[in-house]
């Protein structure tokens, strides 16, 4: 840190992003991305687009924007679409939140919102999910506060109904509530339909698990039209052009082959029937999930020592060494052959240590 | 905007960018954009980074930011890429701004600097150009602030020289110089190798401009060790994947032609005399520019009148409707044939008028 660092942030401890190793010799299991590559024509809009890099993107993403609405169905006026959904969580905290209109959230949840609020400034709480690590929706009727529920929630895979998250949403009506959906397209039921009804309700959505472009960075928020209004003066006054070219393109791109996301999503949910059902077989222990990833832990193995020997046999998992989770490992979805090479080493490493 | 936007925000007035009509009818000289596509390079490495992005970006832009450290002649610890440049400049003002560290900038400068300082609820003060419309350095020495100073400045076209960007770092110890050199590769010393020598000076450039990736977005500060780590707290803090898979490889394709990039520069340097020495002979005013625009009147021809008159004639060029700038328009140089056009169509425009 300098000398010069304003005392508003010399106490933020950023977030620390699953790792990205540079090699690749790793199966990569670790950060929840989707193991299809984006479609040849997402692929190739990108390219196309590559050209024409000298001048300014649409600040608007007007084509995109249109599109992604049409499928939501919704107009186009209640869409924003962020460099990533990191931005529009962001752009969230910073438009809802303040002394009078504190965050809350689980306690077990993407870590990024506590972030969120630091950077903020924003007092924030945060509510214990119960022993099976649900979400008790009663903990948030009339909470009055700014409400953020990653649902289907991380690193849990659980989700709430659209019904439980309706009377979260009616129940604070001086508060905004927002939606996190990033894993929505592998199960649970999505909140943006209650969007015509509730002026108090924003969804963010990414396209960087199910549409395959983690790497492109993409996300967007769906709200009534003042929110959006409201989020938009902030990406305004940050960073109109928020969105690179290319990431539009290739975004239109998968949005024109949504019957191949939609394949994917259905081939992510089988394997990971598959998974669930061989690690149970071998004595894991972890709910069903709506995610592209399970949650599990072994009674006879430690989540560390899992994590090192997956590790040492070129599978890198996410581990999360706080109190409540060390039990545990966050395993992603990857291919059918992927997981059957990570259950095949996840019987030797068993082997081996009981 | 919603009833529930933080009491914060609600008196923000965004930036407003240039216009980006989504036809291509125009002739576009009017976002300082590059009349060149990026490098065949570049190309290719982004339309092969397309294939990939279902996997998360490199949040650290090692190869990238290794290779652009190298090519300013300054450590890999001393850079720190952004989405775009002002992505740097919103986290210059964020780090080093506050109650007690307020900012500064010219009156006449990029319109984003009066945003950010908004937007973080930081005072500012703006210091008057001189009637030439060059900045007195002196209004800078020991001014106790956080200098923000555009070099070239726009859109003026006007550059300090090196040294006395030196006097103003040196003689403000306890606070922060930001120096933002969108344009230094049309003109002007930069002030990168000052940063060995002072702890308490950012540079700030971008791609968007001599390297012809506004579409990109890819921007970058420059500064002492410590001042990057700052800038790394924010930016982990806010969106650590901020810099998308293609982007970077588009950026280090640019960085690997750098050959290409500097011809391009001379010949829009060419195309800016051949352009001044026109519009002069046409009766046109403005001084000699160090960027890639030119800033002029006519005293004969009203400033919007000129400007509508181009546009009707399929030219877009910028006008600000501000007083001390609304006799003028700003010009972005395009490749030779544009501009033999713009002058064509700007003696019939002077025919007509007069």
């Amino acid at each position: 840190m300098s000398a010069y660092f304003s005392e508003k942030y010399k106490s933020l401890t950023p977030y620390t992003p699953g790792e990205q190793p540079k090699d690749t010799v790793y199966v990569k299991l670790n950060t929840n991305e989707s193991p299809y590559p984006p479609s040849d024509r997402a692929i190739a809009a990108a390219a196309e687009a590559a050209g024409k890099l000298n001048l300014y993107p649409d600040p608007e993403c007007f084509a995109l924007t249109s599109k992604l609405a049409e499928i939501l169905g919704v107009d186009r006026e209640e869409v924003l679409l962020t460099n990533g959904s990191d931005e529009i969580l962001n752009f969230a905290f910073m438009a809802y939140c303040d002394e009078s209109h504190p965050a809350v959230f689980p306690d077990i949840t993407y870590g990024f919102y506590k972030v969120f609020a630091q950077i903020n400034n924003i007092p924030y709480e945060t509510v214990p999910l119960k022993d099976d690590f649900s979400i008790d929706v009663t903990d948030y009727i009339g909470i009055n506060k700014t409400v953020f529920i990653a649902n289907p929630n991380a690193p849990t895979g659980l989700a709430l109904t659209r019904d439980e998250i309706e009377q979260i949403v009616k129940s604070n009506p001086d508060n905004v509530v927002v939606i996190d959906e990033a894993y929505i397209d592998f199960g649970g039921e999505s909140a943006v339909p209650l969007i015509k009804k509730y002026d108090n309700l924003l969804v963010t959505q990414t396209f960087s698990k199910s549409r395959s472009m983690a790497g492109a960075r993409l996300g967007f928020g769906v709200g009534c039209k003042e929110l959006i209004r409201d989020l938009n003066t902030i990406k305004y006054s940050t960073n109109p052009y928020n969105i690179n070219m290319m990431t539009m393109a290739a975004g239109l791109g998968m949005l024109e082959d949504e019957d191949v996301t939609r394949a994917r999503c259905a081939e992510i949910r089988e394997t990971r029937a598959y998974t669930l059902c061989e690690l149970r077989r071998l004595g894991f222990e972890g709910a069903d999930s709506e995610t592209n990833f399970v949650f599990v832990r072994h009674p006879k193995l430690d989540g560390s020592t899992y994590y090192a020997k997956l590790r040492e046999n070129g599978i890198l998992v996410r581990h999360f060494d706080t109190e409540r989770l060390r039990e545990y490992n966050r395993i992603t979805i990857g291919t059918k052959e992927q997981m059957e090479k990570f259950i095949q080493v996840t019987e030797k490493i068993l082997e081996e240590a009981l």
